[in-house]
């Protein structure tokens, strides 16, 4: 469904085109994290701990690996901070993380680029916290 | 000294500003650091494995205390890889680290505005590389 916040590049737009990332990644909706990503050969994605992907290819073959492993994890998000430059937006937070008993934190930089069909995802950065 | 690349933003530019920051970091070159970051309320550092920290009055009290303590490591920076929209622009890159003997790597997000004075950087996410 079509918002007014959708055809204009707006926080709060890019607030909620955020808030679908992290319901995808919860409930292991791949057919949702494909909508909310850009197909363009310079996404990048970078899980916890890992190199960072490059390219929608490798992105979205990605989640479909952790979704079809059921590394949905539940994600409390805290902290979260956004930065707007017209269609660009950034968003950094701390994702609080359980997943199958266990527990941890990562902080994560996340980038949205507003088109003719709203906010898309064009970035996943995400850090272990270790310290 | 200012260069014809400065007064646009164009990809180069941005490069030369990410050029920077390495250079900086592996001088612990604090007053380069400081003229290379925008002074906002709104950048951000995650140090790798840390809690990012937001605003420049943090940021750059992180640079100065990690340089007093000589904590400029010797970076090799391999898989550079720029995304730019208009005066927004991130690279991504791998950052090879050796400090005191040790090595590690870490992934990194760096993003820069560019202004009338060109390129700032607003954004540093580095995340230790595990796997």
């Amino acid at each position: 469904m079509s918002t007014p916040t959708e055809h204009v590049p707006t926080d709060q737009g890019a607030l909620e085109a955020n808030s679908r990332f992290y319901e995808a990644l919860e409930r292991g909706d791949l057919t949702a994290m494909v909508a909310l990503w850009a197909h363009s050969d310079d996404v990048l994605c970078a899980h916890p701990g890992r190199q960072p992907l490059r390219g929608w290819d490798r992105v979205g073959a990605s989640w479909q690996a952790i979704f079809a492993n059921g590394g949905n994890p539940q994600v409390i998000v805290t902290d979260e901070c956004l930065t707007r430059h017209g269609p660009v937006a950034w968003i950094t937070l701390t994702e609080n993380l359980l997943s199958g008993g266990q527990a941890g934190a990562a902080t994560a930089l996340n980038l949205f680029v507003h088109s003719v069909d709203g906010w898309h995802m064009v970035g996943h950065h995400a850090a272990p916290v270790l310290l």
